[in-house]
């Protein structure tokens, strides 16, 4: 028997976000190893074994997933969201540099990721040009983070940020917000989107001179509209056009 | 019997990526809204009315939806892709702008978005920060399309870049190549991922200094990587980390 291993995004948490694509290879899995909380949303079944692992311990997470894999299995890593966004396919990758090449297949199968349903339930904050900054400061500088900021304020990006706040780093994103106070005006509207698709989703739209760090933690994705973003009704939307 | 009306992504082209919420709205619409290749992808069926448009009429699409569903119909504006990344969800809210509040709910059903299923099957070159642009120069200036691609090159976001290229548009693709090469060195690395998940996918990555506009049409998502992007085997990834 012949191995395999994909990453594959669960989407943000509703069942109805997961493509059937990600629903069929957890179907014929034979092992899943993942961050405790999303090997939690795979159902138990005969001839399937769970491994949950802690947060931050993404390589070891997936050389265990290599390891499985040459040895017969038919791996996922779960991945919440879309793998490839501030999540376990580059991990993935990561741990393939450093090994032998691998004799079985691998596969990332993409999934909805946090910013996209989180500007659906908004509107379309993300309707024209924007970037993806994650705010951790685990894997890069903070200076890096704080210039990314800026810059992206002066070409005019929508802003998605992911991972806004923990525990271990509570004081930075008072920090963004006073730089995006200084970059982009106090009447920019910020969306907090949290726990998008579950039972704990909510959201909240204000300009950034009522934006408070408290407003966001580790499941909230914060949006930061362009100079052209504005509400109509109840919904918060970047038009298509720049005019000239 | 009231009327709704939803904005929903069909997701690249496969149909094992059409999300099951997608899928369910599609089973319950009486009407079905959008450019006719997306719209040739919703089956016939009896109760339902195919309504396929031609491209660059996002308004007048958004307007006929708008009368639909006041008028009782349970109307789906499909998408290719994720309605709210350069698509119809933001050409729906213009329109609402205009007119008066609609009596019936309205919703945005994510999908996948070409970015991700592209970055996916070239493995996960948007690991890390990344920007979205659309290279369309029909709702912006030439100008600021330039200027974004500039500032993001020096925050060193990876970059996708949807609509690169179309036969009314022939040469500005070659003037972004020249400008990527400018600001990031002939060796970066650029993917071409056309048609993702459809019968006619093609992946192609080189260096910059190889990169030729004939690479990229309509059908092509393009991805730059940031200047930590690099290939292991097959693959294109961006690592987790930037060193201090």
């Amino acid at each position: 028997m012949s191995g395999w291993l994909v990453v594959a995004g669960l989407g943000p948490g509703a069942e109805g976000l997961v493509t059937p694509e990600v629903r069929a290879v957890l179907a014929g899995a034979t092992d899943i190893v993942g961050y405790a909380p999303y090997v939690a949303r795979v159902g138990e079944r005969p001839g399937l074994t769970l491994h949950a692992s802690d947060n931050r311990v993404e390589l070891d997470r997936a050389r265990h997933a290599l390891r499985l894999a040459a040895e017969g299995g038919r791996v996922v890593i779960v991945s919440s969201g879309d793998p490839g966004v501030f999540a376990m396919a580059s991990a993935l990758f990561e741990a393939l540099e450093d090994g032998p090449a691998p004799a079985f297949e691998i596969r990332i199968l993409p999934g909805i990721t946090a910013m996209l349903a989180a500007a659906a339930r908004l509107g379309a904050p993300l309707g024209h040009d924007f970037c993806a900054i994650n705010l951790s400061d685990n894997l890069k500088p903070w200076e890096l983070i704080e210039r990314r900021i800026r810059l992206a304020a002066q070409a005019d990006f929508a802003m998605a940020f992911y991972n806004p706040r923990s525990r271990a780093r509570p004081h930075q994103f008072a920090r963004v917000l006073e730089i995006l106070c200084e970059e982009c005006g106090a009447g920019r509207l910020i969306s907090f989107a949290r726990a998008v698709s579950t039972a704990g989703e909510s959201l909240l739209t204000v300009p950034l001179s009522e934006a408070r760090p408290e407003m966001a933690d580790m499941r909230t994705v914060v949006i930061l509209g362009s100079s052209a973003t504005r509400q109509v009704g109840r919904w918060v939307y970047t038009p298509r056009s720049v005019s000239r």
